[in-house]
């Protein structure tokens, strides 16, 4: 079965057009890499791209998208509003098929040192790959910005795992690591109380004691007039959609408020799919070889 | 994205080894096509081979395959169980991704033309395929047997649709055509009443009123004392797995039997289950496209 691994880079360059053109184009040209999306936000500045490909592939293409990054951005005359620190900020690897979490992890590091070697681009690891409990979130690594990068670094909690001791004049520092694919998820309730999608929300998030791999928040929808409960799941494979849902449906019908519907943001690895058919219709010893499709890459 | 087509063409040999092994050569020599699976039976004398691929490369398979079948297979000397008109007995088409009921259809005509044409095997188009409504049951079409088909073939309503007017001394005839992937599907009960599962299946099962594309019986699993209803679902578009599961937990509560468990024989399109996720999360507004597995081969 060929190995698929994910990777979201995202670069500090969403205004103008000509180079996110040069860094797809980059990314178009490697061979065994596919491009599956391209996201530009003027306010960001920034751009996410979406790629997949095994190992060798997306090392080729994020070494690519940095020749074009280092020569192109220039992070001193560079504002927006998201945080960033370098010209390709973030890559993450993501497992999806026939490749684990540590091959990811090890996918990270061969890039980033081949990175900081070729580039000069001092590199962090995060999430899955961090070498440190404080390096594992991305927000943390990245607190102070471009901005604040020599200050941080002379501190020796900040020195980079690959590459020099100081960022890189014009394209700053880069962050990599793995992990798993993030579902952005969204409950509709059959009310426009939105103190009720709050009351959800605060039930089922992590951090006011709900599900270990769910963010969650209560928000109207203006438009339709309808309360949500608004997700990211950030393991699916831990914390189930399929729990989640249940769950909200639950704690709606505690309000006597109904589920009216809920809705898949992006992208979504067919196994979180699979895994809700398999609990809902009580599925017996079920192997994902049984997938027609599966089985298709399988045998190729 | 690549056009996937599964063909699962059943071959009149079950019990010599080396004839077996010469018509899976055939079939994995090809290229474009991939062999899934490969089932035989020596009770039955036959073999049934799973493969994919799309329209040029499925033809050049069963042209391969009765290359090797009316060389090597005799029905005069054949014996066997199941009921058998050819050396390669039946070919049905089944569109999965990127294809179409239609494209199915014209492949199978245009396959029995070249197989007629090249053996001299006279073919007979089934299913979505079949050119008169008597011809759609491959039950009808097989009555009989080869040993009955040179009287058959006289019968004007029995004129082959491609080929010679009479069976291939050895070789027989052949059906083709085109129909939806089967899904073999069994939901198992709580109790060891077999009465309750008959009665469910009879419930459920189009030929006795129940829903149009399900074949239904009750049985016991004797080892684990478990009642089950056995489901054949002949079009999972049309009629749902979800529906049909959820039918039977309820016909089920009515006799006080709770379900404690499904199970999907064999291989499984995986439309038929995103399609149970998509109905139990009461996704809105979902498409294909994203999912990613999905996603990636469109962008190939």
């Amino acid at each position: 079965m060929p190995r698929i691994i994910e990777s979201v880079p995202n670069l500090s360059e969403g205004r103008r057009p000509e180079v996110v053109a040069a860094a797809v184009d980059a990314l178009r040209r490697t061979p065994g890499v596919r491009l599956l999306d391209v996201q530009s936000d003027k306010d960001h500045n920034r751009s996410v791209l979406t790629l997949v490909g095994d190992e060798a592939a997306l090392k080729a293409a994020i070494l690519a998208l940095f020749e074009v990054a280092t020569q192109k951005i220039d992070l001193r005359t560079h504002t927006g509003e998201h945080p960033r620190l370098g010209a390709v900020d973030v890559v993450p690897f993501i497992p999806i098929e026939g490749a684990s979490m540590k091959d990811c992890v090890a996918l990270a590091r061969d890039v980033g040192a081949a990175v900081a070697e070729r580039f000069g681009v001092p590199v962090f690891l995060y999430e899955e790959a961090a070498s440190a409990g404080h390096r594992r979130n991305l927000e943390d690594v990245r607190r102070g910005q471009f901005e604040g990068l020599v200050e941080k670094m002379k501190d020796p909690a900040w020195a980079p795992d690959f590459g020099p001791p100081a960022p890189h004049p014009s394209a700053g520092a880069a962050v990599m690591g793995a992990r798993m694919p993030l579902i952005a998820y969204n409950v509709n309730l059959g009310t426009s109380d939105v103190q009720v999608a709050k009351k959800i929300a605060k039930g089922i998030r992590h951090s006011s004691g709900g599900f270990r791999f769910v963010k969650a928040m209560g928000l109207l929808l203006e438009e339709r007039g309808v309360a949500q409960v608004s997700i990211n799941m950030t393991d699916f494979k831990k914390t189930p959609l399929f729990r989640v849902f249940e769950t909200v449906k639950n704690e709606a019908e505690r309000y006597g408020v109904s589920v009216v519907g809920s809705e898949i943001v992006g992208l979504v690895p067919s196994e979180a799919l699979l895994d809700a058919a398999e609990h809902f219709l009580r599925l017996e010893s079920f192997r994902p070889s049984q997938v027609l499709e599966r089985k298709i890459r399988e045998v190729e």
